[in-house]
């Protein structure tokens, strides 16, 4: 059996098209696996992302990750114009700054211990008083009474960015099966390609990039329990371009400006399963978050809802790496940081199925940690 | 000029097709003006609306409303069936009545007080007890002291409705046109026909359903604020199929339930203009209200919101019959019982132009009462 790929790539997320992409670019041939279109369809959380680059935004202290995150974020804007020059879309990057805000002076406290770490380190921040917040983004609730602003936090627009990286893959030459892979086919400890319903393709390497569904892939040496689903859901709100100036973190929502004046308003993580419906309980109350911590969204137009399912892993790290399998390489399990980690997640898997040591130590991300107990 | 029709309908929703169904019935050719397609569609306030045939549910006293809306809706089992039977198409005429919840005692003896005038027309209506409500619908919150129920009334799928109404009257033989009507055409007082974007038609009546829209055709002798468009916001939620068996009012929400499990949460009354958009607020205040009535609907699936816009006149009566012009008769300013009122409108609108005595008299609804001072 002669390998028909360099690489097969299971999933049709940010991820994995990224990862397509990367190694594409190095002289690649690839193909990937999409399950998302069809019956059935497997949706990529990617689709239902709200796309805030969110490095430090959420980094309450100097680990792996937070490290891992900050990588990638220097990476994203030559990674958005890349992708943009390739596929001739845009995809809405905006270094706009990412704001938490707090309600009362306590939290804004604890803020600001959370991120004392982030000063020694040298990474951006400001601390806005309510006068500074009131200046900066006029909209928010008069009971706001300062926030964290975090300079280089930015934000993309994660569906135009999933249609720029199908049209940039394509345009590499990466050849797209619409189709579900079952399990990985190997010989003994050594991956040698998938099987989908209509027969079996081999490559030289896999990457399994199945997000919230890797573990419905057999014979990867996974847990069952490695990734699971974890529901977001999100409202689309119409009101006027500029009514926020960047992404806004309150207590009990965020907010993520599009430039065209749609404010996306989520999110709740729930462990419910591959049900991916909006609830109307969920949107009952992120409308009340909305409306209480941004008055003026109250005239907004609700335009959508949806919800994703988000990889989740117990430890909240990302699979990223080999696995028990030799050629199988994981990039999976990024939970609610899969747009942001896209940039470098695709850097080391290309660099590992090249033979060269990653610029990250991917030691803490390491696939083994959630193997299978045979 | 020779008439091209016997009438001339302008409008696109229930009481337009309802109208043109009857006029067809009795031998008519008619024409039909419908906007609701195409850019800038003037969507009808039917598409929106959540179907109640609740006569008895708002009739608060014995007035010449109440008495439209009950010879309505004794009419309405056959006029779904006839329409049915014309388009081979299923409108979900369901008898499963409507309750009227009442959430504290004061609340429960004023909505007893409001249909004692019922009981003495001898109309069918029950109290139910906090028990007898809890056996009826059992997802009812806890809260709920009691209801009263109204046997008689009622429910339908507008949409289906209108579907089928459209098929059916294709299957008769009218003539649709997919345009909007500027202006009456007329002689003096009396009209001959209207004219659209492409010129004028002639017609021995012209019918005027034009719901909110009704003031924007020019030279009806209407005044301009004569019918205004009064925003109804909706929410569909999807639960399983039966977990409420009726429709239910609750004092902030009322929920209509289909036969597949949705349930549509309705509705605002806002004036304004023509603004159909579901804005944040109205939704939070619809879920919370819903959740709050129904608990078990905070899992129900957000499965759908929109908004409608209904033909509010100030003595929120319709207007019914001839005004000040020759040969125009009127049938508009339905507000929220457009649905419900369908088959008397059309048989009225049927009678007066083929000379006979309507079986009401529509004296009530003139709408010279909103004629233009000139």
């Amino acid at each position: 059996m002669t390998p028909s790929a360099d690489a097969i790539v299971v999933g049709g997320g940010v991820i994995g098209k990224s990862v397509a992409l990367a190694l594409a670019e190095r002289g690649a041939k690839v193909e990937l696996f999409d399950a998302s279109e069809g019956s059935e369809a497997r949706r990529p959380a990617t689709r239902a992302a709200a796309g805030i680059l969110g490095a430090q935004m959420e980094a309450q202290a100097d680990e792996p990750l937070a490290r891992l995150c900050l990588e990638s974020r220097a990476r994203f804007e030559a990674f958005a114009k890349r992708i943009e020059a390739k596929s001739g879309r845009a995809v809405e990057y905006r270094a706009s700054g990412v704001i938490v805000s707090a309600f009362d002076d306590a939290s804004l406290e604890k803020l600001e211990g959370e991120c004392a770490w982030q000063k020694k380190a040298d990474l951006k921040l400001e601390k806005l008083d309510r006068a500074a917040l009131r200046e900066l983004e006029p909209e928010l609730a008069e009971d706001a009474v300062g926030a964290i602003r975090f300079v280089d936090d930015a934000r993309v627009d994660p569906r135009a960015l999933l249609d720029a990286l199908d049209q940039a893959i394509r345009a590499a030459g990466v050849t797209i099966r619409s189709a579900r892979v079952r399990r990985i086919l190997r010989d003994g400890a050594t991956a040698l390609g998938v099987e989908d319903e209509s027969g079996a393709r081999h490559a030289k390497h896999v990457v399994l990039a199945a997000g919230s569904w890797s573990t419905l892939v057999s014979e990867t040496g996974l847990a069952e329990t490695a990734v699971m689903p974890a529901r977001g859901q999100m409202l689309e709100l119409r009101a006027r371009p500029g009514l926020l100036r960047g992404v806004v973190l309150a207590p009990d929502a965020y907010f993520s400006p599009r430039d065209d004046g749609r404010i996306l308003v989520g999110s709740t993580v729930e462990l419910v399963g591959f049900d991916d419906r909006v609830t109307a309980a969920a949107a009952r109350d992120l409308l009340a978050a909305a409306v209480q911590r941004v008055p003026a969204l109250a005239h907004a137009s609700l335009s959508d809802s949806w919800a994703g399912l988000r990889p989740y892993t117990t430890d909240e790290l990302p699979l990223i790496g080999p696995g028990t399998l030799d050629r199988l390489i994981f990039a999976t399990g990024h939970f609610r940081n899969g747009v942001l980690l896209a940039p470098i997640t695709a850097e080391i898997v290309a660099d590992l199925i090249e033979g060269k040591p990653p610029a990250i130590d991917v030691g803490p991300f390491s696939p083994s940690r959630l193997a299978r107990v045979a």
